[in-house]
């Protein structure tokens, strides 16, 4: 299978005309090398939609049309099967972090070409805004001569975020709200940038080229500096009609005295991220110099203090993973986040209370863990221009 | 505007061979009167595919053309638009309550044309079956010669129920599980019968024919007896993989001290049904002879006890609102039930707690309340049917 992206104009723009070419395109891209008949089959278009909606994109170097596949998966006649050309387009997507801002530029299939991490010293806007400039030059700068094919650059962040608008509605983590994002970082770096969910973004990535490819619903939560949860049901990311959703960190799951860097009581943030697990710790040994590793270092010596901390972190999330469970009713549920580094601090507890509060048939929901890099989110924000692009509304 | 019922030939099945003739009859009956045009538009198919789906379904007497639409309306060219013909099919609608079996008889647009209550004795397997016969009965009787255009009955029961094997796997209220409803109740009646989650079918009739028709998202939750909650997000109900959605009643949102009907603890349900609220006052009180109504009385009189009991219920509720905002992010909540007779002794600590905890956006959410009417619910039974009935999927 040779790539065919020669062919293609380079940064020619991928224009998918009907709903049925936006289907048959996201089929390919989502489950390539795929022979049409499939692609027929899967979309519920005919043969004759298939081949009217590929030829041109054959033409313009999106699609590429591969040799026979092998011969155990083709009986009978030869199949000649599809796939999109991962560098017929290119994308950025940043993640902007507290404390980091990580950058990726990835192809259409969210593959990652380069990776840059840049230190944050603070969440104010402008030095965000001067760090994801640094981070989009030097990814523009790794891309060379293919930047012609860049189509534009994605931009997620934690909280109540809204795309179609652009606005960062509030951030409790990055101390933001009413923030119009998107349109700062258009201006700032002369291109279409779009801006999301951190965790919608990610859950996007994981629908089209992740864990949901083939399930019927899923939930992604995922753990650390904040606790959230991206949703897909009824064949789509949920995002929520005032543009929140999947807010697990903020449900009222704890204790009310615990009080929430969103300043609300209760919320599962305030007892279960990596801050509020710290703070209990270093409350409890009068220590105000303990880093987070060093309150998993006393939690795995044995540490009374350090030991409830975790506990009670891991109450909070069992039971958050319960609710996801018995409201939603996913099949699977994808744990992640940079809190999987010390899992087995808190796995026992979550898997416990989870079970205990999953109502009939929901504790078959199968609850699986993946182990964290930061690029996932990043590619998340890839991941959601992508869509975006696929599904016409990308800005250009 | 005339029925041309009669045009059909009675309990004719209804033949929806594609996904667009499914698309077409369904916009037409959620929507009609509607115009060949507006119906194209709305499904994003072609003016010819609807004219070919609806030229068999008028002869066959399911779709009635009207006359032209009242001058304002139709600007230009006449319009005859479509509706669905409502008896041309017939359906029954069950629900089962711990007390009462309450049964309608409904056409295709679940327009109620017969209800029959019945008194329960108990909740025992025997007692069920012998009262969903009885209403059955009752309402096949009351049809006459319609009976001919019946197309089978719904029953919907609270709990985690398997529409597609048609066993109720747990029902707490009931006290049921693993229980083959709908093969029982088809040897009863000799007629097909399909089973629900009650509150899952409460959401597909408001989903067709209810505040839902034109809503991207929305959720109802239902307070009384049982506290439930159905969702209707990307385009269709949230029904869970595993068979169990939005089960509120069981999030672990109240004090782990409280023991729930389903044996877990701090279910929303332990303290905010109608029965937790009772038996509260009642051990307050000493007074094991209080009904619910007396309960009611003593809060508006403003004995301290009963006060407390609906205020704690109203927070659980109140809570219950927050995580479904905050997690699934619907434009709009309909809370309905029989718990709504006395809404106003916790409205206030419902909104509260919901202000409290939405988060962000969330809170921007609609919180809309109906009257109760004990027929919605079997009216929802109906409408999971005729769901079915159009989808090809009901057993016939
Ligand atoms: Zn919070
Ligand atoms: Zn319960």
């Amino acid at each position: 299978m040779t790539t065919t992206a020669a062919q293609g104009r380079p940064g020619s723009r991928l224009r998918l005309k009907t709903p049925a070419s936006i289907d048959i395109f996201t089929r390919i891209l989502t489950h390539g090398p795929i022979g049409r008949i499939d692609v027929g089959r899967q979309t519920g278009l005919s043969q004759a939609a298939v081949t009217k909606a590929v030829a041109p994109l054959v033409a313009e170097g999106f699609i590429q049309v591969a040799g026979e596949l092998p011969a155990g998966l083709s009986p009978g006649r030869p199949v000649y099967p599809l796939t999109v050309v991962p560098d017929a387009l290119l994308v950025l997507g940043i993640k902007v972090n507290v404390d980091e801002v990580i950058g990726v530029a990835t192809g259409m299939t969210a593959d990652i070409r380069h990776t840059v991490h840049l230190p944050l010293a603070d969440t104010a806007l402008e030095s965000v805004l001067d760090a994801v400039e640094e981070v989009a030059g030097r990814l523009t700068a790794a891309l060379g001569d293919d930047v012609d094919r860049l189509v534009g650059i994605g931009v997620s962040v934690s909280g109540d975020v809204d795309t179609d608008g652009g606005v960062v509605r509030d951030s409790p983590l990055l101390g933001w709200s009413g923030v119009p994002l998107a349109r700062l970082l258009t201006e700032r770096l002369g291109r279409p940038v779009m801006i999301d969910n951190d965790v919608r973004a990610l859950t996007i990535a994981e629908h089209w080229f992740g864990v949901g490819v083939d399930s019927r619903s899923f939930a992604i939560v995922t753990i650390g500096r904040g606790i959230g949860c991206g949703l897909f049901l009824n064949g789509d990311v949920v995002a929520g009609s005032h543009g929140v959703a999947g807010e697990i960190g903020h449900l009222p799951l704890a204790s009310m005295d615990a009080v929430c860097v969103c300043g609300r009581h209760g919320c599962v943030e305030a007892v279960a991220s990596s801050s509020a697990i710290l703070r209990a710790v270093r409350a409890a040994s009068g220590n105000d110099a303990l880093e987070f590793a060093d309150a998993a270092e006393l939690a795995r010596a044995g540490d009374r203090a350090a030991v409830a901390a975790f506990d009670r972190a891991g109450t909070a999330i069992g039971a958050a993973l319960a609710v996801v469970a018995n409201l939603t009713g996913p099949d699977t549920v994808l744990v992640a986040g940079e809190g999987m580094r010390d899992f087995e601090l808190y796995e026992s507890r979550i898997r416990d209370v989870f079970t205990a509060h999953a109502f009939g048939a929901a504790v078959d929901c199968t609850i699986i863990t993946r182990e964290h890099t930061f690029d996932d989110w990043a590619r998340g924000a890839a991941a959601s221009v992508i869509r975006a692009t696929v599904r016409q509304t990308f800005p250009t």
